[in-house]
């Protein structure tokens, strides 16, 4: 089983992408993670769906759960605010790092190596390109149908 | 909105299921990670999906992109087999660890808490217990199930 069959289609948004759309998307069709592409169309970062939360979060409340108890509930309530009028690329740090950057997966690449990938990079999904196709996006493969697919063969 | 509000019925496992049906749950529901519970049914772990893929994956392969390639195709496909046999407990770390504690909220937690707590643990759920009812479990709050709620109120 190679990377080709494994792949599904997979939506995808542009770094100037609206980002509070783009957190529509993951919640509106359950999405493990939202795949970010570059200008081109090629991966470029995978926001996995508790990274998204974390944008709506102010850091010095993720660093002190002390203080989000004492936020009002109202105030609470109004987090996705915090991506109003911002785009993806806003809402992504200057240059992706290693736990944004879209991990990349060949269309040739075999099961074992896309669960090698996905497991080093702890992420929620894979892009898949065909390097004999200018490394054309073909789609993405998520934890749950690499499992589902395994399983079948298993 | 109160982590009681956000709380949905979520599938659960033991700690002595079966490692294989854990997956099969996972898979088969699309779930973002499995929630274990231990023998009194209070939150345990948190495997999310690619950390169960992770099992599935020797660790030498995991650190070292090159032997995955090389591995042929069949062995790759049954991948599966590593969990034959094993329940839930095999599969985790002795004792459950920074990466794979379950965050559990309380009932009367906002949603901002409960968002810290997501993305402080970077789970794609968190378990929810209600503290006045001695700590029965009352079910998960998944990132796109936050999301798409906090997207109602915005």
């Amino acid at each position: 089983m190679r990377a080709r069959e494994l792949a599904t289609d997979y939506p995808t948004v542009s770094l100037d992408s609206d980002a509070l759309d783009a957190a529509r998307l993951l919640a509106a069709q359950k999405l493990p993670g939202v795949l970010v592409v570059d200008a081109d169309g090629a991966p470029y970062a995978v926001l996995p769906a508790s990274r998204l939360v974390k944008l709506l979060v102010p850091a010095y409340v993720v660093d002190d759960p002390a203080l989000a108890a004492v936020i009002d509930e109202h105030h609470a309530d109004r987090l996705c605010q915090a991506l109003a009028g911002r785009s993806v690329a806003d809402a992504l740090p200057p240059e992706p790092h290693d736990r944004t950057k879209a991990p990349v997966a060949d269309a040739d690449d075999t099961a074992l190596e896309v669960a090698a990938l996905m497991a080093r990079e702890r992420s929620p999904l894979v892009a898949v390109v065909d390097s004999r196709d200018g490394d054309r996006l073909l789609g993405a493969i998520t934890a749950s149908r690499l499992l589902d697919r395994l399983l079948e063969v298993a």
